[in-house]
């Protein structure tokens, strides 16, 4: 019987990250400071993050090594196992081969602890005894909360309010790992006490806690602020799955036609095809399609323009060359809430941008019923925000079975839907709206982009 | 660096379970129908079971194969690793070695599918087209759903009402893999309209939905019964477990001195222990301590008296010679919902009386702190059920603290604790109970044993 799951034993798990700004043809534009628009430097960044964070941020090595005590934890579930979907193929009765790789078996359920452990890790060895940091839904604040538990740091987390309340599930997880965790805007910085002086009934939002999150850090000795999508030093983390996923690939002798991955901030899918990206920058593989999947409701790489924007809908972060609908931009409420940013990692943007990888939107109805369809063959429940390159390789393959082709598509299995299985319950009852691109919306949130 | 995960390949799932009736010194005693109190033969259970079930279940070879399409369905998830928990040990300061394997990667996150594929499987092939079972918070039952949704079978499940109500999610994932899912007690059983008649706002039993479920079974064409614990066939399936355990441990060189396991109705540590325990029928390994772990807030195997009783409140299962608490028993509303039945495994229970197995109990708050102590130093977040073993587990950890042995301890981590961390939550708020056993409402039951 032919194998399914390719595994690596633990020895096998990469030592150094890939970093892929060492194989650009041309450098990144720098970031801006928000406030004098000039290119940040190491010391505006120190306050937030330790230096070797910041080091790796604006590195140009080609390999940087992944500390042994990092190693060390990734190993309490990594090498992930990539998968061959055979039970999936065989459903959509599609010449193509169907694979991905599991980030789901790690404790907090995602790709989300590959940068959480390295970042938790780094400020330790800095002296750092506390962490900051903002959340959504969750996945980043239980990931973080994890990392810091296992290199003993202190955890704060500003969670959204509307889903500190209504999603109460992560919030314990994250308590479970010793976080604590606060729902946002608080009375606890300045900017949340301003909020809340404003409006007392304020249910918050993502801007809002990230700005708590670094006054927090800002403010106080020891601590500092930990972002988990978006940046440079995230997307390398990240790589260790993509450097995995080749040696697993190289195993049975397959390299991929297609890559699909869903893309929110783009950590996850940088991660597992940077490495692969590298080598069709070397001109290796010029065939591979890379192709990132995103929500019709929030379409940066598909509708958005390329242009300086900050990152967040206060403009206290740097601003940085990205795809962008607008830092005002608010998407409607669809469940990949993970999926809702208006920018997108300027890397990844930039190789988009260059005509290295691609990107395909997608409505959330068709998305859940790929993830249902996928649920019903291979088994695993995935996350909302996994559901949309699920789609995506699945209507690859239903090409293929159209044009008889054996091609080799891969998707990023970025984690479990454990705790957004409402979700699907609204998709199962009809319950799902397919939000059209909110072009008037989108509009108007350009007008308001810095001008560079 | 020492390896954390003892992993298997594929080829070396098993190829057959192991039968532990065939090294029993005496045979186990018969069931007794509910009725005539005569032995149950084979032709009782057909309305109920497929026949090749039913011969498993009276099965004395020692060996039955695993058929190919199990363990084809097996490999989405098998061979499960076998963690060394390193550094938990490190947290304790102890000289012993703790080992467990993690069954929580299955795609309904315990060691359930284990029998529910089988199950699917051999009712496909006797052309039985529909099961019915009953369910309580839904680890049984949203593991018959995935197994009958990979055999393309139909599945009708029974959940107690109050579960249906308060704990949606698992409702929810039995739903994604295709069953249906109703709210015991129904109007779609006789069973169901006699108790909504006489009380229209009954909010169920696990009782109630058994006697449903069978009546569905045995009264529609094509629809068989399926059940998730106690039975021998049940504990047979599960032996895939433990018999990787053993290979994994010979790869390793180590044999274990002390095995842990939860056991509600015993299936998963049967499975576990019952290769290790037929060792010990042979008198291999006379000094390997093998423990059953349970709440004290229902004790069966501590408390219980060995004694012929019914399976189900009912008192339409058959009769089985076991530990029991009594039919009639209601434990307190422990959070371990798995772990609330009056009696357990036959098999399991003839072990313990003959001396090969031991049992211990357990009070709610330090199982909570066991299993809080264990997801911050490995991570992951077990399952209340099997918070009780990991607890189980430490304790002999730290008694060899004392001790300076350097005992090798094992421990059945029989699943993720997703869908229960409002029960962590009610331990981390102190609103969880230590329910003291409760010896009138046992006395009491006692008395409506059934005279044999």
């Amino acid at each position: 019987m032919e194998q399914i799951k390719i595994l690596l034993d633990e020895n096998e798990i990469p030592k150094q990250w890939y970093n892929i700004q060492a194989d650009l043809p041309t450098p990144p534009k720098p970031y801006l400071h928000p406030a004098t628009k000039e290119p940040v430097k190491a010391e505006d960044m120190a306050p937030v993050f330790p230096m070797e964070l910041i080091k790796q941020e604006m590195s140009t090595e080609r390999w940087i090594p992944i500390p042994e005590e990092v190693r060390d934890v990734y190993r309490l579930w990594r090498p992930t196992p990539l998968y061959r979907a055979k039970r999936l193929e065989e459903k959509l009765n599609t010449p193509a081969k169907i694979y991905y790789k599991w980030e789901g078996v790690s404790p907090p359920g995602s790709h989300k602890p590959n940068t959480a452990v390295a970042q938790a890790y780094y400020n330790m060895k800095e002296g750092v005894e506390r962490l900051a940091t903002e959340t959504g839904a969750g996945q980043w604040g239980s990931a973080l909360a994890f990392g810091t538990c296992l290199f003993d740091l202190d955890c704060t987390i500003y969670m959204v309010k509307i889903s500190y309340e209504q999603k109460p599930y992560r919030r314990i997880l994250m308590e479970i790992w010793g976080a604590e965790v606060f729902p946002s805007p608080t009375k606890r910085t300045n900017v949340g006490k301003k909020i809340l002086e404003k409006d007392p009934e304020c249910t918050g939002s993502l801007g809002i806690a990230i700005s708590e999150a670094t006054e927090d850090a800002v403010t106080h000795e020891g601590t500092k602020y930990s972002l988990g999508s978006v940046l440079n030093h995230v997307l390398l983390h990240q790589t260790v799955e993509g450097l995995e996923l080749k040696k697993q690939f190289e195993q049975i002798d397959v390299y991929p036609d297609y890559m699909f991955g869903c893309v929110g901030g783009g950590s996850n899918f940088a991660g597992q095809c940077f490495p692969f990206v590298g080598d069709k920058l070397k001109g290796e593989n010029p065939d591979l399609q890379v192709i990132s999947c995103e929500p019709t409701a929030c379409p940066t790489l598909t509708k958005g323009i390329y242009a300086y924007d900050y990152g967040d809908t206060a403009m206290l972060q740097p601003i940085a060359l990205m795809y962008t609908l607008g830092h005002d931009f608010v998407p409607p409420p669809i469940h990949a809430g993970g999926l809702r940013y208006h920018g997108d990692a300027p890397l990844l943007c930039k190789l988009t941008y260059e005509g290295y990888m691609g990107a395909v939107a997608y409505h959330q109805n068709p998305v859940f019923e790929a993830a249902t369809l996928f649920a019903q063959t291979e088994g695993f429940v995935v996350a909302p925000e996994t559901a949309h390159c699920v789609k995506a390789a699945i209507d690859e393959a239903r090409r293929c079975k159209e044009t008889g082709e054996e091609k080799i598509i891969f998707f990023a299995n970025s984690g479990h839907g454990h705790f957004d299985l409402a979700a699907y319950d609204a998709y199962h009852n009809g319950k799902l709206v397919d939000y059209e691109y909110p072009i008037d919306l989108v509009k108007q949130s350009l007008e308001k982009l810095p001008k560079i």
